[in-house]
């Protein structure tokens, strides 16, 4: 008994080991007995409906699955477009709100501020050194991002997706909840994982995509796009800290089609569509159950039968940020100590891959 | 007397404040009643005569000039091209033993390495958000670097003259002493720190070139081009622990003209010329003294005057570099006493940047 004691403490040593450690741990990097899940959120505005059920959700899901688990608040993603001082200070205690008021726990979860780690930048700039700019260049986000700009994106914007890199291997993450739109950046995470090991000896994981059944959520006033933070229509998009009558006002204008009947038929009838969809996935039922609740009543009616499971939902959460952002220590403590925390495993990983590129 | 021994002693202390203190000093960065010296060296090589006569000899004088002067060996760049983790290890260590033995006194200057100080990377990542990408493509030196290489430069090596902006601003640098290749970067420097300014508030003194009377040493094999570590033709370059044998035999082979006086034309004659720039540089003297000790003589006479100056310059430097080479674990304690001291006034700097972006 007491020899199996004694194996049970080695054993989870060296499971701490195996996550912390460098060079000695990386020799079956790819077992995955061990995962460790990473993921980040710029604290830019409040989050809306398309974020809560396509990453919060499975945030919260995910820090009940695995043991160790990592979020971060991206502030330094941030700045890669213009940014007021004053409201980005804001916005990271709003998120930091919004996310424990979602139901992120910090006993389960680490929840960082980026910025507060000085690792990422540090390892970001040694696999800056490992990727050539054309590849850079040809990632569609970066297209995307500049098309519209005269003078050309900041180097910031072009590089971010090495700091993104670097913000998931240096937690040796084995796992990243993503959105379809980051398939690509996962690519180059993967090949700068890849690369770093073939010049430096296998020292990362490759960490895999979960792609979660993400339930892509449209703009209430244009179906065919993603509901989004930035629409310039204020009725398109509905925030977790909207007031009942703002929803209700949104879902009322929300675009559907000229038949009444509620229907659940993406491609042919998008804007009713999207409506079951928010309707299923706010009160957790399949698809053919909120089409039962629905049958019988003409898109109007059911619009506000969505409304009202959607402030149903966010009530709590909302009542739960006032709560929160009253606190103003307590948020700047969670961050604190999610930050150290993160700061522990980050900071011999960082010496480790110093060590390996010759600086120590 | 009391009185005026308070004043000095306030005087002192706003001295150190106004270097170290972030946004209170920062009304009047231009006053330049402080100067603070800041450059950096790679860790890639031996130094040659033309790394000595035109930077490190300056550094030593600038030491003894100013108050407060930071010497950088920058390991973060030397990765902007390939390494070799042993030979980067080494070359740390082999540098900062010949920046010793030159005369670099770690009690009047800071001596660091720039990877042991992580504000560096952080300060770079802010102020890769403050550039447009067009900018830094339209360099002379990334142009030049990249022109041969396939598939196109990496990023680091893109993105590097904005690392060195932060390596200068980062202490709040008010002097660079700069070679003439590097005037472009200087602009970008001093672009970023009114750039920062113009965003945030004024923070960071503009820093002004130092343009040391720079000798430029030519190859020895090659006097149309300047003294290189890379050059592919060994004789072309005489390194600071050359042999005395090595030194002869590289003058000896110097290219020169069909003319067998010694005369000062670098423009008619430039390799002569060259020979006795180095033995003025070398000697200490003016050219007109060191024309009147070749008088006379025919070049390759006057070659082996030329080597022997340099041995003779050369020779004790040599000498403390071996003695310094031997003690392993001293150069490591001068880099670790020097990054701390650097660190000491980096983070402060770098804690005030992040308040006025908005990260604290």
């Amino acid at each position: 008994m007491a020899m199996r004691s004694i194996r049970k403490a080695r054993g989870c040593w060296s499971f701490i080991r195996a996550l912390h450690k460098g060079p000695e741990a990386a020799h079956a990097p790819q077992k995955e007995a061990v995962k460790r899940v990473f993921s980040g959120i710029q604290p830019t505005g409040i989050p809306h409906l398309g974020n809560y059920l396509g990453a919060i959700e499975t945030w919260v899901r995910l820090q009940e699955e695995h043991g160790s688990v990592l979020y971060s608040i991206v502030d330094l993603h941030s700045i890669t477009v213009p940014q007021d001082p004053a409201v980005l200070r804001q916005s990271i205690l709003d998120m930091t709100a919004v996310l424990l008021a979602c139901g992120i726990n910090p006993e389960k979860s680490i929840l960082f501020q980026q910025s507060q780690v000085s690792e990422h930048t540090q390892l970001s700039w040694i696999l800056t050194c490992l990727v050539r700019l054309p590849r850079l260049q040809h990632l569609h986000q970066w297209k995307a991002k500049t098309a519209t700009q005269k003078h050309g994106g900041t180097a910031g914007l072009l590089t971010y997706p090495v700091l993104q890199a670097a913000d998931i291997l240096l937690y040796k993450s084995t796992h990243v909840p993503v959105g379809e739109d980051q398939v690509q950046h996962m690519e180059l995470v993967q090949d700068l994982a890849q690369g770093f090991n073939k010049k430096y000896g296998e020292f990362f994981p490759v960490p895999k995509s979960i792609l979660t059944s993400m339930k892509k959520v449209k703009s209430l006033r244009d179906p065919s796009a993603k509901m989004s933070k930035s629409d310039p229509d204020k009725l398109a998009t509905v925030r977790i800290t909207d007031s009942a009558e703002e929803i209700v006002r949104k879902f009322r204008k929300a675009v559907t089609d000229f038949t009444s009947e509620v229907t659940y038929e993406p491609a042919r009838r998008p804007g009713v569509s999207n409506l079951v969809a928010i309707h299923a996935a706010v009160t957790r039922l399949p698809v053919e159950e909120a089409l039962r609740r629905g049958a019988g009543m003409d898109t109007a009616r059911y619009k506000l039968l969505v409304a009202d499971a959607v402030i149903e939902k966010f009530a709590p959460i909302k009542r739960e940020i006032e709560k929160l952002k009253m606190d103003r220590g307590h948020l700047e403590k969670v961050l604190q100590v999610g930050s150290a925390k993160a700061k522990e495993l980050a900071h011999p990983v960082c010496q480790d891959v110093k060590k390996l590129v010759g600086f120590l």
